[in-house]
């Protein structure tokens, strides 16, 4: 071992010791007489000093040459340092150097490896290596192993067992794209990589495995929005056996005891609310509940007189903000003009300020009078000192326009504390999606998620209609996790594939395996899975998540260290059976 | 929730309350007038009772009906059972049937789910969820997960981070063959499956991340020998500011850890050996310590006399066999038949039987006398009543065949006792390895492992003598884990690329990453993978890993359940920009 302790443990107990110390260069203060190093590991910073008085002077002649960043063996005796540090837990001590090595030095940094660094993204993805020497990535990457172990430890002592399900599957056409593997052995063939392991883990089930759960590398080929990465990982997990609420309560305890375990937070039963509750209380189905600004339907009283935007509107819907009736017409303005961009395309946005008087003034007051006015502000549960914010329009894109306002209004105002853990189960979820571009539904969540059983004769005459067994887990305005009882009956699952369109020859030829398991004895399943890397970043108190993935990549998929993906070698390529055959060449 | 108990955990003390248990019918007596059903799930088996006098009489007919692997539903009442069941926990009591359901229904299945089953390899694995019920596989695949569990456990313990290093990396040439996965948004560009995050953990080394590890999927796309598969899993660790012994005290401890955890089993210090001396002593790197039969080297007690086939030999080399004196000559010739046999290769076996009354009785009876026989049982350990059995010629080769007779032989006197454990360390192999294909030295562990300091200038004179800081622990005549000390200074990898015949631009267009980050301080250090997939088999008592992974590939790297590899879309290929180009096309 190059050290007896580490930077981060020394305190007054050690003063007199003779300790060896190794790590980096973090920072140098040259007084001539005297110089100190601050010396950094994982584990934290200890000062080192050498003085012309106590340090030979051929090893303060040596150190006078280091840079930021040396790789450094230190021996010396532990001393009480003069002026206390009490930024630092090693702060009352410091490390009288009689020796040191240097195991190896550095260039200069491209970036300084401080909290607040100079470096860009790019160049801070460039050279990962140094940015994870940074606390702030460092720190988020222990956080993930904590939360990862403690996911573990609750699961495990629930009786799940975790499974290893393969890498190397077969290619489906159905959602997003696969990336697929060449296979050498079968030429001509490939593999693809999982989007998730739900036929695996389902047949875990029938498998009699009961219990089982996962964390797991997952891979879409999708176009990356920001703060989406190609290969991403779940917490997967399945159960026999069981309906919803066993599934939300076993879940609800794992959230539970994470929160706990990770911040001493204890939050009572989570809140249910349906998906279609959740799209009229907030036009999402990931509410954030940690404020208020809950949505109020104004069409009984808004459609009565002259304002024509309000009575061709299939929905007129506001929300209270918080103190608001003392911003500037300047302030309100810019609200109108944000709305308008094309991220959020509002056709315009209706105000009511609940003055502090009683009084009201709106950017309606031509059409509106005060008992309207008042009308509106009790059923949006605005406060004297409020503004009200209406939106109108289609009912859908209304609903999505003044949830985006209501997001953003609440970051603006500070109403969204990265300290509060608000989770919220969403429940009832429609079975099928409209897809405008193949004119044809979708499913939701996936093919293998249950329809309400009473709602199955349903999928004929109104498709849009049925409802699920799906659930998503809700944290902070942000799903953490998303599941379904599943369909475990062989004829159900073949009306599902009708419905969606496959043929039965697609069926048989890409799920066959799974309806033929369904005829040996397919016990009741579900399950959910988590996005770990949402969850773990949310926990954290941020939302983007790529400060909690060690080796990340960049929007167009690239790692920009290793410079992947890369041309291959043309005897690969023969190898495998392949050639490039693009548009362009 | 569908039901209160699982079939596994009902006892005495549950004698006449109601219960509900769900799960498979896994046998059926019917004498008529009464019906038993052992209802299994994953944690044990009841019996379900139903009769004329006790049992509706609808009920009792539905069950009639009942056939193997039905899912079923049954609530009634615990009663004591007549005649107890010593076989199985459960075995005081039954469940009184007063209703039950059907949950699914099943086909007979194409094999029993017994511990000793009727089905075939091929038919296992094509219907591997069944597979997966019977207890030996279910087992296995818990017992994996308890492994996985005590390894993180104790690593966390220790201080390691848990981090997930990317799937989607670069390929490189060297060693075996990467699967490869074409990259849709950087056309004709191809990323490659990790076959070890071994780059990645040494630039979380060079990230200060001090002590890294990870349970991970690596991937092979190599021809596949039996026992390998394409994709497979490796507790993969590293460590900053070490030395070889830190290395192998740490994971010792893992080991030990996991020993004491599972089995109850406390190992002392753990033996080490050099690679040299492992070859003399028994000629392998991964020497079976569980029993003796050491290596002999006969060269100066045989090399005197007549008999040629000695006298040109560049090894005489034998073993003792316990009690093998007694074998009949038909016995001790069909060890010679299958020495010789191309598989082990060797020209001839000579034996030399140790009397109980001191003579002994050899096959070179013409050209040696007793006392050249006593010397030669002198130096081989023998006792009276054991066989000399002595192999001879080209050193590397009869080492070889020798070391492949003494394990065949310990199979078959049960010497290899499953219930045992034997770890070893063999330490300084060689750093590279004569590479007949190819006429050059390839690394023997990998690139970046350190050469032993002192022996850096032997790599021009002697390269295949140089030692480097590599080890692997050997578990009962297994490698379980591998690893080294790593190069951490840019010259010393050059130098290494050089050797390895890589041109500078090949070593910086693969590399560069690595060693432009060895510029920035890089720590010394080290680590170690383990096969987790064999680990776990040999601690399960098994040596063929394929019943410890849940859904294994066979040996043409086909998943026979799912049918994977298959063909893909021409759709999904031209978005790709890929043209299948084979030879027969």
């Amino acid at each position: 071992m190059y050290r007896t302790h580490t930077c981060g443990e020394l305190r007054q107990a050690q003063i007199g010791q003779e300790i060896t110390l190794a790590g980096w260069v973090h920072k140098i203060r040259d007084k001539g007489f005297v110089l100190w190093v601050d010396l950094r590991d994982r584990y934290g910073i200890t000062q080192l000093v050498f003085d012309e008085e106590r340090t030979p002077a051929d090893v303060l002649e040596k150190a006078k040459k280091l840079g930021r960043e040396f790789v450094l063996q230190a021996k010396g005796t532990i001393i009480q340092r003069t002026s206390r540090n009490d930024q630092i837990p090693t702060g009352d001590i410091e490390l009288l150097v009689s020796e040191f090595t240097i195991l190896n030095p550095s260039l200069l940094p491209p970036f300084t490896i401080e909290d607040e660094t100079d470096g860009g993204d790019e160049l801070r993805m460039k050279y990962r290596y140094l940015d994870i020497r940074r606390d702030p990535v460092k720190d988020n990457l222990i956080f993930r192993h904590k939360v990862t172990m403690e996911v573990r430890k609750y699961l495990s002592d629930q009786g799940f067992i975790e499974v290893e399900t393969p890498y190397l599957i077969k290619s489906t056409p159905e959602g997003a794209r696969d990336f697929v593997v060449p296979s050498r052995m079968n030429e001509g063939q490939f593999y693809a990589l999982p989007q998730s392991p739900q036929t695996f883990k389902q047949l875990l089930m029938v498998g009699g495995m009961d219990k089982y759960f996962q964390i797991v590398k997952c891979f879409r080929d999708e176009d990356l929005r920001a703060d989406r990465q190609p290969e991403f990982t779940q917490i997967d997990c399945e159960m026999a056996f069981v309906e919803q609420d066993d599934i939300l309560e076993t879940f609800e305890g794992l959230t539970r005891h994470v929160l706990h375990a990770i911040h001493g937070v204890d939050t009572g039963a989570f809140p249910r609310m349906t998906y279609d509750e959740a799209m009229q209380r907030y036009g999402s189905d990931k509410p954030d509940i940690r404020f208020g600004m809950e949505f109020g339907e104004l069409n009984a009283l808004a459609q009565h007189g002259d304002f024509n935007v309000f009575n061709q509107a299939e929905l007129v819907v506001g929300i209270a903000v918080p103190g608001g009736a003392s911003w500037s017409r300047k302030e309100i303005d810019a609200w109108v003009d944000w709305v308008k961009r094309p991220q959020v395309g509002a056709k315009g946005l209706v105000y009511v300020k609940c003055n502090e008087d009683g009084t009201y003034k709106s950017s309606v007051d031509k059409f509106y009078d005060t008992e309207d006015l008042a009308k509106w502000a009790k059923t949006l549960g605005a406060q004297k000192g409020d503004l009200l914010l209406i939106i109108s329009g289609d009912k859908a894109a209304s609903r999505n326009q003044l949830n985006v306002l209501r997001m953003e209004l609440a970051n603006q105002l500070g109403l969204r504390k990265t300290d509060e853990f608000a989770p919220l189960w969403v429940t009832d979820f429609p079975l099928l999606e409209w897809d405008e571009d193949s004119e044809s539904y979708h499913a939701m969540h996936h093919p293998f998620t249950s329809p309400k059983p009473d709602q199955l004769s349903l999928l004929d005459s109104d498709p849009g209609a049925v409802r699920a067994n799906a659930y998503d887990l809700v944290l902070n305005g942000n799903e953490i996790g998303g599941g379904s009882i599943r369909i475990h009956d062989k004829e159900v699952q073949q009306l599902m594939f009708k419905h969606l369109g496959f043929t039965e020859e697609e069926a048989k030829a890409q799920f066959g395996f799974l309806m033929d398991a369904f005829q040996y004895g397919a016990p009741p399943h579900g399950g959910i899975a988590f996005g770990l890397d949402r969850f773990v970043a949310i926990l954290g108190g941020q939302e983007t998540i790529r400060d909690f993935i060690a080796f990340p990549k960049n929007n167009s998929g690239r790692d920009v260290m290793i410079d992947a993906p890369a041309h291959i070698d043309k005897d690969q390529l023969k190898e495998l059976g392949l050639k490039i055959d693009l548009p362009s060449s």
